[in-house]
């Protein structure tokens, strides 16, 4: 069977990729305004491909901001359900003069396609709509299992109307697994399932000092400063070794068992290369008795995101500055729970906000971490298969970022997701020249229809 | 004497009010290009009036920026020389819409002078061109001393022409003492010397970590954050109390001697009203075995005056910034030297920088405290002829902003500088309503009239 996708796959290859050059031209990006109709029409563009692969019931569904599209193929009787999601809108492309070809061009360099939206998620999402289609073509028009597809066009505008429209649709979208590729191998060639994910409570800090900006000659001294005052609040977060000293922080912390510790300690990692390629400072920080992977994907963060406040122009300015604003998350880990993080630090912010200051919170979202059963019957089928194509044995990874939808997943439909994502950790996500691999697309394809028949076939 | 000038005055209130009132109307702006040509149109003016009030070898000279004007009257010989300083640029009015008249039509509403400019500097720096012309007038033609004017355009700009000028004129410029009415009275009728001035390091500290702007999902943790670590180090500068921490800030530091403590103990101050009308915090702040107005006038400072990096839009973004840049200040009290205090704090900086991170940081102007002789035959002169004109004794007051020209005076000229200022505190100086009392004006012409007799009289 794999053989046979496999060949027609092959047979294909230039208009699968003609087509996803097509999608890739349709600028839809979802945070401008200017750029609505095209979220639309990326759409519209998908809709239509998952009716040329067969799929039934193929509705655009419109909501407060950039439509949702809904199809399914649902005539495997007695075989299972996964619900494929993906989404269609990209991230803006600024800095645009960064770029060596134009981001909605796509440009082939060295194998790989150059496009906003190549890799997150266009590029892996059609995989999944490529993959049926090839499944149909060499099955006589039939599919192993039964399928719901659920793609958004707000996944990089915070996914408002797809976290409305789950819940409110439980039925309709009920499924025995979701498949998500908007996620990456761990490092190339190396068969990738990710089977947890960091929560995160994203807050705003506001500190008010004097009633006004004051000269800070005739008031440094005696007066209050909302910066200063803030920079005291925030440094008392952490000590100098990385620990969150907001108090109750790792109460609920589940460490990871041993035996996914140990698989961490198998991956190919090596921290002085993640030092020097991708963080590019002097140093890793954190703490020091964790180690690298387990900080990133294991333990809660506090991480003050930007700040702003006072003069921040050319040159010199005496102002002591009545306000300022910092950006502050915290990721999350099994099993904390996000109303208590919640609650433990806007009582930390009460309790040591400097005198002459007064700090409101405001909490701009909040959702816990996601753990997959990693003995699941689809994600061990999904390992398999991911295995048989690569030629390598999977590995099972956590993310420290969140994917909300993995959430909305868990909570409203009862039902893990397989991370399947084929991405590279250089693919420039959110970057000038985001590229994905040639070959990655086509072997997302494969997997993602072997991953299906081997499921299909297993129930 | 001081009888025939009022009375000039007097009879010269419509006509002196009306030339303030148009030398207000030029819109003389000096950090906006645009006003260029308005800078050089009141230097103009002022030139003019010198010239009008008597005085020769009126001069308007060209720099770099804005022009300065130069004139003298040189004829009372045997007698010593005072050389008024002023400046007739202004500070942009902004915001606009919080002015109840516009800002460049002067407008009287309760006894005041609504305009950007009434108090600071050209309502008090024209009150030296009037006092001379009202001398002048009663003692036909004559002065009782000799007399030097420089005034600049650059004040709210830095003033680096003048800074240029001052020691390259040494000869040209050589007095007695300087006269500066660029102050304010201590409260309303209370007629104020001032004789102490803070000096001031500022600068800018930026700190970089990661090469770019990281996911806070994917390096969370393990990633130094550029402004967590600027955080750190800052909030190391001071301890909860408002102790400088940087190692040897306070060893120069020369506390106010008995006498002058004595003295502050008496101004009509009121801590409560300080914070409720003039800095509207929740508390005041600072060390708190100084009283108010030594932590304002006599104790060094450290100042944030601005602050920024990271993502500081609206709504969410999970980055970890790379860079951060901070405004710092230090004020400086006798007999702190600026080179020791950079020396200490970039020490500072270094062995405070958390693990990571680098900072760099760059000084952008260093000056002294300055500190006057409250026995200077000068000052002593003015105190007498603010008393005299006021009927109350003079207060000797210090001051914690900075006026660097008198700095230039005491470094280049080695001559000190009487401070005679008649704003009120709550002129709203560099804020939108700026206004300068009408009574105000007329008492500085007087005042400054009869000290520049008295001290004539005197040597």
């Amino acid at each position: 069977m794999p053989s046979a996708v496999d060949a027609f796959v092959e047979k294909n290859e230039k208009r699968f990729l003609d087509e996803l050059f097509e999608f890739l031209r349709i600028p839809s990006i979802s945070t401008l305004p200017e750029h609505k109709q095209d979220v639309a029409r990326a759409a519209r563009f998908a809709a239509s491909k998952l009716s040329e692969a067969g799929l039934e019931h193929v509705e655009i569904i419109e909501t407060a901001k950039h439509p949702l599209v809904y199809a399914d193929w649902l005539h495997a009787t007695g075989k299972p359900t996964v619900i494929c999601y993906g989404h269609f809108d990209v991230q803006p492309p600024d800095p645009l003069e960064l770029w060596k070809s134009p981001p909605f061009e796509p440009t082939v360099r060295d194998g790989n396609i150059y496009a906003r939206g190549a890799c997150d998620d266009k590029g892996q999402m059609y995989m999944h709509v490529k993959a049926i289609q090839a499944l149909r073509a060499v099955n006589g028009g039939k599919l192993p299992l039964n399928v719901k597809f659920l793609l958004e066009g707000e996944e990089e505008v915070g996914g408002e109307s797809i976290s409305e429209y789950v819940p409110a649709h439980k039925e309709k979208l009920k499924a025995d697994v979701a498949l998500v590729s908007d996620t990456e191998l761990f490092a190339d060639g190396v068969p990738t399932l990710c089977v947890g994910l960091r929560g995160l409570v994203y807050t705003e800090i506001e500190a008010q000092g004097p009633a006004r900006d004051l000269h800070s000659g005739m008031y440094g001294g005696a007066a209050p400063n909302a910066i200063y005052g803030l920079i005291e609040l925030l440094s008392e977060a952490k000590d100098a070794a990385g620990h969150i000293l907001i108090p109750g922080m790792y109460d609920d912390v589940v460490p990871p068992d041993k035996t996914e510790m140990e698989s961490w300690q198998k991956l190919p990692f090596s921290e002085s290369e993640f030092l020097q390629h991708e963080v590019g400072a002097s140093s890793l920080t954190g703490e020091p008795e964790q180690t690298v992977l387990a900080r990133l994907w294991a333990r809660p963060t506090f991480e003050v995101h930007g700040i702003v406040g006072g003069f921040t122009g050319a040159g010199a300015k005496t102002v002591i500055p009545a306000r300022g604003v910092a950006k502050v998350s915290m990721r999350l880990v099994p099993d904390q729970k996000p109303e208590k993080v919640i609650a433990a630090y806007r009582q930390w912010v009460q309790d040591n906000t400097p005198e002459g200051i007064r700090c409101s919170v405001r909490v701009l979202s909040a959702s816990p971490a996601i753990s997959v059963n990693p003995h699941h019957p689809a994600i061990d089928t999904a390992a398999k298969a991911y295995s048989d194509v690569m030629g390598r044995p999977t590995v099972f990874i956590r993310s420290g970022g969140s994917i909300p939808i993995v959430g909305e997943f868990a909570k409203h439909l009862g039902i893990p997701t397989v991370l399947m994502g084929f991405g590279l950790p250089d693919d420039g996500l959110h970057s000038p020249n985001e590229k994905y691999r040639i070959a990655n697309y086509f072997l997302g394809i494969r997997t993602v229809a072997h991953f299906l028949d081997e499921y299909g076939k297993s129930a």
